[in-house]
Formats: C-alpha cells, structure tokens, sequence
C-alpha cells in the first residue's frame, strides 16, 4: 500500500481505504459510512440523520463571485440537502469556521446572516458551533442531525434491474451560472444571466421533495445531485450492484440553460451530466409506481423527469444518444482527489 | 461596526456578535450556543447532545511533533472531551478531512487508525464524513452527537456565590509536553518526558469523571479546560454573572512538569494556569456538596482538587498567591483572534 498517490486513487477508492476498517461500538447504527447521511436508531419512533459537508474557499467557492450570506447559505444547502437525498427533514445544525486572521468582521457576519436565512428557510436551528483562525482560506464546515420516519430512508443502495430512473427539476444551471461568473463577456439576457447565477450562488435543496418521495415507501434509491448527474448515477449503481442505461434528449435543460450554452459556444448537455451542485434528487422507482409518483408531483406542482431505466450490472452504465446509439457514462463529475482528464 | 478588527475583538466577543441574532425554530433546542455543547430534546428520556471541533495543522497542531494517529485521536477527544463537559457520553461521530493533494495515503491512514482507537476507547460510532481538498494545511472537523439524561446536562452558567471550585487531575502536563517537543534539549528525566509528552498528543477526556459529577445532581456548573484553567474561569464566570478567587498553592501540578519547568527555566504555574488541551474538567458545587463529591471520586479512584471558590460579580475574578494576596486573573488561554499580549 506504499506510494498510493491521491490523484490516481479518486475519492470513492479514499474513503473505501480510510473507512472499511471501522468498528460500531452499538446496534443502533442503522447505516453509517457510505451514504448521504447516517441513519441512527433514536429513542423514538423516527430515525436520526447525522451528515456533514466542508467548504474550502477557493476549492468550492470562489469569494470573487459570491456573496459572504451566499457562502453561508450554499454551506448549509450542500448539507441540507444531504438529509433531503435520504427523504429526512433537516433539525440542527452546528458551523464551524476557519477565519483567515485578515478576514472582515462585516464579511464574517455576511456569512452568518446567509446562514441564518437558509436555516429560516428550512426551518433549522443553529444551535453551535465552533471558531478557529485558518492560516490560509476560510473554511465553513457544517454538520446537520435530521430526521426521518422510521424505516421511511432512502438509501443508495435499493436500485434494482428494470426500475425507471427519474430526476428532479433541470440540471446544468449551476454550472452555467459559474461559466457566467468566469466569462462576464457572454451574452445572454438578464433574465438568463440572473436566472442562472442565482442557480449557482443562491442553490435550494430540494427537502419538500425527498420528504415526498420518501413517503411513497415506493422509492427504491435516491441521492442529491451535488457532484453531477453522472456521478451521481455511478454512486447509485455501485452502492446498488447494478447498471443503468439513461437517454440523452431526456435530460432535462433549462431554455435559460441551453441559451447560455449556445452563447458560450458549449455543448449544454455537458453541464447537465458533469456539473455539479444543482442539488436536484435523482432517484429510481419500480416500473409500477412511476405514474403514482408523476401524478404525485404534478398535485404539488414540482417537477419531475424520467431519464432511463436500471440495467443489469454487466450492462454498464450508458447514456443512448438521439442517433440511436449507446455510449458509456463515465463519472467525470468532481471528484476531489482523481487526476482531471476532461 | 465598520472596522471592526479580528484581533482586537477576540473569539468570545466575536462569537457573541456572528450568533446574537439567531432564531430557533423548535422549542425542542434546551441550550443553543454557548456552551461546550448544544442540547436537544430528542423523542425518548435522554437528552441529545451536538458538538463540533475544528482542528488546522500548524494553528492546532504540528505534524512535525505529533504523529499521524495521535493527530486523529486528538481530533477525536476534543469534541468528546466537550460531551463530557456537559456530563454526557459520546455516542456517535462524523469527520471531515480537508486533506492537502500532497499528502500521502499513508498519513491519512494513520490519521483514521487514531481516530479507530479513539473511537475504540470512548464506545463511538464514526459513522460518516466527508472528505475534500484542501489548498493549504491539513484541516480535521468532527461532529460529535452525544446524550445525557433529561435534565442532567451540565452547564457553564450554574454557578452560585459560594459555590467551591475543583479541577480533576493535574494541569499544565499538555503545555509541558509540547515544550518538550518544541526544546528537545530540555533535560529532564526519560519517564517525566515520555509522561508529558504523551499528554501533549494523546490526551484523554474525562468521559467517565463527568458522567459520575453530572449523576450527582449537585454539580452547579462545569467545563472542560481545553483553553487553560484561566480562560475556562472566565468562561464559567461570564456565563454564570459571578465572580471566583482561587488559591495558586492548590492548582495541582503534577511532580514531572514541575521538573520539567525546572529544567526549562519556566515557571510550572503559567503552564498550570494558561496551557491549553490538558482536557481536565474544572466544575463547581455547593460547599455542603463537597464531602459527598470528594468521596465518590476516591471510591471510584479519581482525583479532583479544590482550587477555591465562586464570589460576588463585582469582587472579580483573582487568584491568591503563597504571600498571602490577591491578583487579578487574566484569560490569557489561548484565542484564536485576540492580539497576543503575553
């Protein structure tokens, strides 16, 4: 094991090699490691979610494009949104920061006050946290409890062949948003240009929507679309021991998406597929239910799209192209670690 | 509030001015921030505990004296050592690594082998994380849930006039320690180096010591001393509205870090009374409470010492020397933004 190289093993392979070797001390650990949020037996008829997430200036945000009270807020989203993916609502959360000692006050109480919204929004309580002096970039970790009624989770892991594949609203905006950020000059109108930045600084997590799927009891697996819809899909179809096969022209993009993809001179389905933090929910439902949970999403008026189908694990993992062909899908979302060959 | 400079605001007036304007949104949060910990009504008898600890190389630590595993262990302890500040026992972890892309797959092994051991010694699940990259120095934040029973919870804020003030074991041996790496030409005896030095990177909480205070009933307020004993009586004061005098004489001081502030020309009481991480409990109860206390730790083969007693608001807080008077008593702990002074 000398000499393993961080960029050549990939986060997945990391956490597989760091984690595999951890002990639970009680039974009451329904799902630790490995998923979107642990799943704790509590005293009480629901179950306990614990996630976290960390954000490191420069490596998940830029503070050149983004507000101080939108950095707090996207904080807490990324891990909101983690409870969202398991059909769980969010509770409390506690922040940690690493402060650059050259850092504003005003800036800092940016970042709470953008904090402070996102928990209004989802009803959360901030209840602690912890403030430390950061030698180099501001850091903002935070770590959510949520709940979740008992055996109502949904984890990664239940797909199986010939379950139908769907995901929530529209992907790719987020990163359209960022490209706006790095090239002002693109053209687009206000109404895309705003539409999308927002998309990018100002994300929602989509916890009405878990709760919804969640209580169907008919979803098989779900996940947030935080690192891109393929790798998302990877993550589903390794945890799950099985294959899917998505069609393109069933993406779904935004107009807004697409106009800024041809202002950009880019092709859109490429932010759709390996742009991350729309936090979207992809999940997969047994052929049977698809028209319940359709039906179920227009009375609330959310949105939901069928993209392809679970295979076989032999069968891959591929996307079918309009021309009628099948490509493989790789997961070329973020992955913090793996060497960048796109 | 323009200008307001890190440095001169300090960490205590800083958390005060970023969390001031926080609303709950559940009447279920029995203590928010400011605390060693939040607590939680949950749905069963016990109480929920929630904390976090972030932990940077170079500002928490250095990888040039600590080894991998005692850096993940020491991550570990620090959030459990805020559990048992509460009186509570640590039930379940999440850890987040920001990990330098230099580093290699051998140190973060030994990280997660410390954390495993940890884990081991205090019966905790670790049952998640997340792992990024991060630009500059290593970074380890754990979120630790824990519980106590309803009603059980340790405070800071508890302490009365005329309350006695204990600490448990000895202080000053984790400052002692990290001289000793910072000066290994300091002479001292091969058994007083290898103790000090071990409380310098393998402390331990006082899991058990708090747990068998909070069961009393009689303890009026506690905290862990992770800042030194100085910044822990400032923090129980502040919170309580009271003041305390102690009596230098009896800050207990271990025999080898006397030897080892011998050696090194230092005086053991700045050690005793500002070194930071020896993790030690420091608790109040009433004077007709004390007896009883005393005994139950001698049952159980602990150590804890008065160290003086909780006055009047306006008397302050102060220390009184072998000649017979008193001083006032800075916190001069460790803070992470304050301009140092010492």
């Amino acid at each position: 094991m000398k000499h393993l190289d961080l960029s050549t093993l990939g986060e997945i392979k990391l956490i597989e090699l760091l984690t595999r070797e951890i002990v639970l001390y009680s039974d009451n650990v329904i799902r630790g490691v490995g998923d979107d949020a642990a799943v704790l037996k509590g005293e009480g008829e629901d179950w306990l979610l614990f996630t976290t997430d960390m954000l490191i200036e420069s490596v998940h945000f830029s503070m050149a494009y983004i507000k101080p009270d939108h950095v707090g807020a996207k904080a807490l989203v990324a891990s909101v949104s983690d409870i969202a993916a398991m059909g769980g609502r969010p509770l409390h959360a506690i922040v940690s920061l690493g402060i650059p000692i050259k850092f504003s006050v005003e800036v800092l109480k940016g970042i709470y006050s953008g904090l402070r919204s996102a928990a209004e929004e989802y009803r959360l309580n901030i209840v602690g946290g912890d403030t430390v002096k950061s030698p180099g970039k501001l850091i903002i970790n935070v770590a959510l409890i949520g709940c979740v009624g008992a055996g109502k989770a949904v984890y990664r892991s239940g797909a199986k062949p010939g379950d139908l594949v769907f995901v929530t609203g529209s992907l790719g905006n987020s990163a359209a948003g960022l490209f706006l950020y790095q090239n002002p000059g693109t053209r687009v109108s206000p109404e895309a240009g705003s539409f999308l930045k927002s998309a990018h600084t100002n994300p929602k997590a989509r916890v009405k929507q878990g709760v919804l799927l969640a209580g169907t009891g008919k979803v098989t697996s779900m996940d947030d679309i935080s690192d891109g819809l393929a790798t998302e899909l990877h993550e589903i179809c390794q945890a799950s021991g099985v294959g899917c096969r998505i069609r393109s022209p069933l993406i779904p993009q935004d107009q807004r998406m697409k106009e800024a993809a041809a202002a950009a001179k880019r092709d859109p389905l490429n932010w759709a597929l390996y742009g991350g933090e729309d936090f979207e929910l992809i999940f997969t439902v047994r052929p049977d239910s698809a028209a319940a949970i359709k039906r179920l999403f227009s009375e609330e008026g959310e949105k939901c799209h069928l993209i392809g189908e679970i295979v076989q694990p032999a069968d891959g993992i591929s996307m079918e192209l309009p021309q009628g062909y099948f490509v493989p899908l790789e997961a070329k979302g973020y992955d913090h670690f793996k060497a960048r060959n796109d």
